[in-house]
């Protein structure tokens, strides 16, 4: 018989199988399809092992940003993805994602649940430097994606180039190179169009 | 302006995006369409890190595990998905896949593109207790998958649990406890009869 611990381990392992079906606003590269929250936090998981050498902050610990961003979007098994500029639903996203946190980290043994919990708090409250820099590189794949999909996903929702800034313009804090780069792809999909002018 | 490092960095970045399209045998949660080899490596990273306890070699470093996890499917963006059961495609798999490598990992910047290829290597030659227990790691996950999705990927190949048994009994070797519970999990399947019996 196997432990205690590997029952619990696998069947939160087989409960975040439904990351991969829950969907974001934006598209796959062949604009085939939407991007899955599971895909984007592989993505993002390798952009900070490769970009960490940018973060403001010495104190960013690469392999920890990794484990945040494995972890940031779990809750959206039971809580969906939010999308960033709906304000109706980020009004309850958070009472939404602490019940999901709960039940869907509650399936762990014990001293991973408390891990992961922590982890997707420090995450969420954006406040160490590990967060931050988690939240930046969260933050800056979507723009990318937007410009490289030309703007299929973003298109509709009609959104002006200053509610973008104003998501987006904390990552100078984490990276002021990174932003740079995030601001310029910015500029270039607003001059495409796919963002309203201001 | 913007380092080169970052410019190199970015551009490997917005190349594997292409990962996200590129489909495996087995189907995701809700059967709706095949898994690809993007969300795969998010699942199986987050697998290493929960269940790097059990790993038999004690020296097993989970963050490098993860690492590895990250980037062992990159390649397949230029030589698409090999199936595991494939003898043909699995014939030259290996001159498709480091060609793929030099050109991929080729676009960062030389001591990540060093790094990267170097995880590949070793993840791909199964040698190094790390690169066993990653691999053990990619190796169930699929199996666990063809039982949660009732074997709607799996079973039109007409497999036999003998072939299933050949390709994964390794596992043994890396976690004794790993291989009871996949060992349980391919029993339980060819009850159900997604596989053949023999």
């Amino acid at each position: 018989m196997y432990t205690e611990n590997l029952t619990r381990q696998m069947a939160f392992i087989c409960e975040i199988e439904k990351l991969k079906t829950v969907y974001r606003q934006n598209l796959v590269i062949d604009q085939s399809r939407p991007e899955n929250s599971a895909e984007h936090s592989w993505h993002i998981a390798l952009m900070a092992l490769l970009l960490a050498e940018h973060a403001a902050d010495p104190r960013v610990n690469a392999l920890r940003v990794v484990k945040m961003l494995l972890v940031h979007d779990i809750v959206e098994v039971d809580a969906g993805d939010t999308f960033l500029y709906d304000e109706k639903g980020g009004a309850d996203k958070n009472d939404r994602e602490t019940r999901a946190a709960k039940r869907l980290f509650g399936l762990l043994p014990d001293a991973q649940r408390d891990e992961f919990m922590s982890l997707w708090r420090e995450f969420d409250a954006r406040e160490t430097p590990d967060a931050l820099f988690a939240a930046a590189i969260d933050n800056m794949q979507p723009v990318v994606n937007h410009y490289l999909t030309e703007g299929s996903g973003i298109h509709k929702h009609h959104l002006t180039v200053n509610q973008i800034l104003a998501k987006k313009s904390f990552i100078a804090e984490a990276s002021p190179e990174l932003w740079e780069y995030t601001r310029e792809v910015i500029g270039k999909s607003e001059q495409k169009g796919f963002y309203l002018p201001e």
